[in-house]
Parts: structure tokens; sequence; C-alpha cells
């Protein structure tokens, strides 16, 4: 597609990665979420993210403990501070592994590009 | 609870079905689904809807088809005009049944209270 | 509308208001914000829940300190800890004041009608 | 940092946009808006995302008119079909541009690389 001839297919995976990671982010922060439905909300996740041009796959870990549920709702929320995403996309020969995790030293829920390599299949 | 006290039971219960209305529509619009992945995505807004104060259970219809898909992605997403939700709240002897659905005649997703009633048990 | 025949007028402005409080929280929680861009997404804030029905008049405040955006990004997100909204709708001749505030002692930032009053003009 | 190793200045640049178009996607998609509000709503757009990594500077448009609020409600909410954005990241010597809008023949809200260039000053 013309609008993808800016990038190599190096780039354009990587720019992928960037968009799913914003997307999961800004469209999950807030869902309530416990330890009892935390793995059904982080599928609900990579599942809709899996689904976005270019992702292969998606992996959602929500950290929720019942501490964080001792509060008037009994619930807390998604958060920057207990979502974990790894995902991989992939265009053409290229594969971006992209990450999502709080990082402690940041205080910052960063976004990273973890690895990029050439596959074939 | 001092919050609480400028409204009656059932006038309590109807406030929090509202409440869960607004947050499901505006927390989950924009989420991409496909048939496939509808049952996943609704499951979630149930579980993530139940933990809300006041909330026996929440039922969730998205209605998507492959005509829906037929586009570049090859999905769509949560949106006012394919998302169904009926849910109950209760508060002492008060339950409200409110409804979240597009009404075709106001081209508009209506949420509405459907019934208020009297339960014991 | 025969979709609202189940409330009064007084349910009706009650409702409405949880409504307007749950899309606003839901909506916009993880929106970036900086002691410099609050009152600009305050104002979208207000001006975006105004369009909702019953709704008469919104004020909303984002609590963000320089000390919030100590962090790797140089900035915080909008959350139940630093929103605070006011507003007031209106149906028939009742009006009802909902507020959404952070409560440090639930640890839950509660939703909650104020008053419910009645109007003539 | 040694979480951007992987990347060259160029390829960061390229992630980061990436970022910021999903964010504004998804954490704004379902915001109520009409003629009215459009500006406010599409300048709170802009100084969020402005806040984001790399990012320099965000121009966004939400074309709505006057029929689009023809319905129940009077207005309509910022979807793929009505927003427009154009951003510019940097990191290092590198700039990219990064555009969202609605493709009619891909029946999608696009977003893609306009250019990466080199930069200096």
């Amino acid at each position: 597609m013309r609008h993808f001839k800016t990038l190599t297919d190096r780039e354009r995976a990587i720019f992928e990665a960037g968009i799913t990671l914003g997307a999961i982010y800004h469209q999950f922060s807030g869902t309530p979420v416990s330890p009892e439905t935390a793995r059904d909300v982080a599928r609900c996740i990579e599942r809709a993210a899996e689904l976005q041009p270019c992702v292969e796959r998606v992996s959602v870990d929500i950290d929720v403990s019942e501490r964080d549920t001792e509060n008037y709702g009994g619930y807390t929320e998604v958060s920057g501070r207990n979502l974990r995403v790894r995902l991989v996309t992939r265009c053409g020969d290229w594969e971006a592994v992209a990450r999502l995790e709080y990082v402690e030293e940041l205080e910052y829920p960063l976004m990273w590009i973890e690895e990029v390599r050439r596959v074939r299949d």
C-alpha cells in the first residue's frame, strides 16, 4: 500500500508495535479488575490486540493482589502499575518484540522494543 | 455512608445502574472486535462491571457479523451500534434493571431503566 | 419517551447524573496531563459531558502538581486520585447535583448525589 | 537508556509516533462532541499527546457537522470516521511525521508514517 512506502518492513513492524502498545494502554486503563477477574480481562486485551494490523501474538498479565482490593469498592483498576504486555508484530521478513511494563526507577509504565529480528518460514 | 443519605435505596439502585452503563460504554467503545472474539470481550465487560458498587449481574452482547469485518483491518470495534447490555443493581430491598441498546428511530445508543422492583430474600 | 415511563423526573435526574459520572471517569482516565495542560483537559471534559442528556452544567478540576510529573515521562495522567467533578442534571422540575471525588478514608474515587431539589423557572 | 539500545534514533522516532497515534485513538474514541465543542476537544487531544515521549507537536481536527447531531442526543462522538491527526516526533537528529485519517477505500482509520527526515538545529 502506498501509505507504507516510506518505511521498510523492519520499520513498519516497529511502528505497528508502537500503535498496539499505545492502543492497549489507553483503551483498557481504568477497567475495574480483581484477582478473580484479572485473567478474563487479560484474555480480552490479548484477543482485541491480536486483531490489529501486523500483530502476531500478544501476552498480557495484570498483576493484582488481594491487598489492592482493600478499599471501599473491593476492586482496583487496570493501570500502568499493574499491566504487563509482551507482543510480537510481523511485517514481511521482520518481527519486532515489544513490551510494556512499569519500571520502578523511572516511575513510568515504559513501552519499548526488546528485539527486532529477521525471520524466515 | 453519609454520602448516600440524600437517596433512598430505590434511588441509589437507579443511580448506580446509571454509573455502570456510562462506565461500560465509555471504557470499552473503540475496543477491536470480530465475530471470533466478541464473546471474550463481552465476558470481560461483564466481569469488570460486576465489580462496581451495587451491581448484581451483567449480561453483554456484542453484535458483530462477518460483514462488519470486510475492511482493511479485518475487524470492527465495540460501539454504540453493536453493544447491548442488561444489568441488575441492588441496594437494600430494591433492584433496578437497566439496559443499553441502539434504538434505530432515535439513532442513539439509549441507556434506560426497564424496571425497578422491591425484592425480599 | 416510553423508555423512561418507569422513572419519575426526580429519579431520571439521578439516573442521568450517574451515567455522566461513569462516562467521564471511564472516558478520560489515563489521559496524559500536567499542571500546564490540566485546565484544557478539564475544559474538554466539561464541554463533552454537557452534551449528554439532561446535563445542565459540569465543573471539572484536575489536581496535578509539579511533584506528580517527576518521573521519566515528565507528566502524569487523569485518574481517580486527581479528578474532581461536580455536575447538575435536570429533568422536568427536578435537579440533581452529583459529585466525583477521591475519598481518602475509602481509598476510592466516590461518585455520589449531593442534593436533589425541585426547581421552578 | 538501555531499553532503547535495540533501535536507531530514526526507528525510535517511528516507534514513538506509533504509540502516540494508538494512544490518541483509543483514549478519545467515544468522547461526546458537537460542532460547537470540536475545537476544545481537539485542543485537549493535542495538549495531552504532546506530553508523550519524543512528541514535538500534534495537530488534531475533528470533522463533525450539524447533520451528525441530528439524533436523540443532539451530538455525536469522536471516532475513526471524524478524527484526523498529524504529529511530529523527534529522536536525536530524526523526525517522523505520522498521520491518522479515515481512508474511504479501506473503510478504515489508517495510521501511517508520511515522512521520516533528518533534521539539524
